[in-house]
């Protein structure tokens, strides 16, 4: 996932936001009367045909080995790559492999930028290579790189504190502590501007992130208007702090930064897998995830997992031939990762239709084991939510957690006041991996995706069954 | 830490061997008598004194913030350089600084083996960066690289099944699932030359870790005799995953390795720093910690760590002003990753003194919190150190655990007969960052060294002023 300004504040709301107790339970029972809430309850019977088709019945592993042979197949799959379109025709042809059809794609202008050679040496107090990820859109530096003094802030308070003749010709390396992504993340992606307005000729950020073993993490960042865009990249968390042990100490850090990329824009596809409801084909629950990864690792948390989980709702309904009153539709968002950008074009091209969106799905904070939903809407909207997740008790994922802007590409549907959740699971470790070289299938556990998947599609079928629509 | 043959095994024996038990203790007190139990426990005020100078004193993160300072300023300091000999230059001068004069260096030849460019990509079934580091003592490849197709066999059982037609002209790939370090390993240390015997022309082994982050771990590893010296190297966790799902689903795994390396031979040193005792000066407590590191990370904690609590040792003593009767050596082995290198010169050099040294001690398995020590000595010796364990339950560092062959460099000590112990401290995580780049200041807690440092000198003291030498 990225960040944008609109969604960024998803991770810091499901931490500081209060589970539906007891009380808020009477409450929902006077707002949805009995009968509603025993038609919700009635609906253990669906539950148990999927999570036993999922759990121990043929669809066992299933989740795991496809996303499995997909990302190893592909690998990364950045924005604006022949590699991501053709991984968008593989998962059009599994998914009309198994005999479901009613598949569009929506063209879209996206961008493109791509990594060349990248390399950053501690000239001064001694030489070093200092391990390195380029944000996403930054400049190049000239072909000798940037050669400058490291000025060392741990916050944009503490850049103030300099005169613009101490910032002029130097680099900023922001080294903040990390306190949540949510939080810590605007370091990456206002870094670059702030250290220009000052005069700064590159900036480097520690990478967001609590935990490393040297390695760097990179995401997107954008310019700021009427600034010079200068070079900007992160470096490690351990050679952040041995640069700001150096700086400590009153010792000159000399670095030389030499990034070399490219920009463009390409045309690629949003996704849409349709399983036609049965009394109201027009209303839509949305189950989604995207398909396009930073160009490190092979993009299987980020956002594989979440992918696979929505592509897996259409095609076990239909095996099972379960038919919900309500369309069932899957979205692989494409160029997430460099600005919600699939989202913002779906969103535009689908306003007419709004109205129709019943309730939206986003998996893309990892697919660890499901916790519950992370739910944005009206107390109504939670209350029946939480109903549905009391189904799920039995694999511990009952959890209610009330967000605002969950989801990252949903967020720019939730917020034209569509009710929507993104998956909440077990992520603890979720930014040990994000946006790095170990984005790879051993983050995925099997039995972990399987509850996923499993949990994923009975709560997309249930609240596209049941007789109310979720209120706005 | 190395593991040489010699010293294989200390991580296994550490996890199955026993603590000392109440009905050890029973047999101990009859062994020992009261009155030299009560000598032991005599020593709480000495416990005491160092404990508090250490832990809320003038020496508080003493020993992070030299730590630090040291590995921050030379970084890697592999056997045969340069930055290895000036940072036993550096050592030195740090203790003469604190007014301790009677510092021996003994010159001996040391390997010197330089990495050079190294690349590995896979070609089939696609275009893919391995990240990569070569083996201690690897060869070069030709400069156009070695491209062959890829076997991938989890133990050397599985390699014996297939016939040298099958593995002639191919690069065997290693991927043991990691039960313990001391088990695994055999996996990097013999690999090249079990494949070499075969006819490969290449090996490759996952790395011997139980996590990772894209971390390829380097090591030591040797050549037999009699076959060809082939190109041998680390790969990740997650590229040797991902090549191994390749090669189960019938997919044929191409690919190129490019290393270049250089072997020459050097003269570096072993650095001895006695701290004299009053009664029984002839007599030697051993501390020590080995200086040089892998070429990668800063080799703070592999063993930084080790050498900094041990030099922590005299320089605590002379400050608090503590003389045992007997004298502490503290010893900075050179050339341990290479193979002990400094250690067996070293029991050469002094074998006719060896049955002067009373009791040897090394850190090199991590300096988390301390928990007691791993000992190896016959049943006397170690009732005798259980003992002086007892001392440091406040600090939860009382925990015995019989292990016969502690330590790496003491080894080579131990197992001529002398008693010995390494510290056992609490390094779960130990593995995760051996032998990367990850090897930082980020690994060591200013808390947890101050810990070590103190454990280790009151240790060292008690045992070098006691009544009775341990016996043999």
């Amino acid at each position: 996932m990225i960040v944008s300004l609109l969604a960024a504040f998803s991770v810091i709301t499901v931490i500081v936001s209060a589970k539906v107790v007891p009380k808020d339970s009477e409450e929902c029972r006077i707002l949805l009367g009995d009968a509603f809430i025993e038609e919700i309850a009635g609906y253990s019977e669906v539950r148990d045909n999927i999570l036993n088709y999922v759990l121990v019945g043929d669809f066992k592993t299933k989740t795991y080995d496809e996303l499995a042979k997909f990302v190893d197949k592909f690998g990364a799959r950045p924005s604006g790559t022949d590699t991501l379109e053709q991984s968008i025709d593989y998962m059009i042809q599994l998914t009309r492999d198994e005999g479901i059809d009613d598949i569009t794609t929506e063209e879209l202008e996206v961008p493109q930028w791509t990594r060349g050679q990248e390399e950053v040496t501690m000239l001064e107090p001694r030489v070093k290579n200092i391990a390195v990820l380029g944000l996403g859109r930054s400049v190049s530096t000239p072909p000798e790189g940037v050669t400058a003094e490291v000025v060392v802030v741990n916050s944009f308070a503490q850049l103030d504190t300099f005169s613009d003749n101490d910032i002029e010709g130097k680099i900023v390396l922001y080294d903040p502590v990390f306190t949540s992504y949510g939080e810590t993340v605007t370091y990456r992606t206002q870094g670059a501007t702030k250290a220009a307005a000052k005069g700064a000729v590159a900036s480097l950020v520690r990478s967001i992130a609590p935990f490393s073993i040297n390695s760097p993490h990179t995401g997107s960042q954008n310019y700021g208007e009427n600034v010079t865009k200068i070079p900007t990249a992160a470096i490690t968390l351990e050679d952040a702090d041995l640069i700001r042990r150096f700086y400590n100490r009153g010792e000159k850090v000399v670095l030389n930064i030499k990034m070399f990329s490219t920009y463009d824009t390409k045309i690629s596809r949003n996704t849409l897998i349709d399983y036609k409801g049965t009394e109201n084909p027009e209303k839509l629950v949305i189950v989604s995830g995207h398909i396009d990864s930073w160009d490190v690792g092979q993009g299987a948390m980020d956002d594989g997992g979440g992918l696979f989980i929505s592509w897996a709702v259409p095609v076990i309904l239909k095996r099972l031939n379960l038919k919900p009153k309500r369309t069932i539709r899957s979205i692989f968002w494409t160029a997430e990762e460099l600005g919600l950008v699939g989202a913002y074009a779906y969103e535009e091209k689908h306003r007419d239709e709004n109205h129709n969106i019943n309730f939206i799905m986003e998996s893309d904070e990892g697919t660890f084991a499901p916790l519950g939903l992370a739910v944005a809407g009206n107390k109504e909207a939670r209350c029946i939510v939480a109903e549905v997740l009391k189904l799920f008790k039995s694999i511990n994922a009952s959890t209610l957690v009330e967000d605002d802007s969950p989801g990252s590409d949903i967020a720019v549907i939730i917020k034209t006041g569509v009710p929507g959740a993104s998956l909440h699971n077990d992520n603890g470790k979720y930014f040990w991996f994000h946006h790095t070289e170990g984005d790879m299938m051993n983050v995925e556990d099997e039995h972990e995706l399987d509850l996923g998947t499993a949990f994923w599609t009975a709560v997309a079928y249930i609240i596209a069954d049941i007789s109310a629509d979720i209120p706005r």
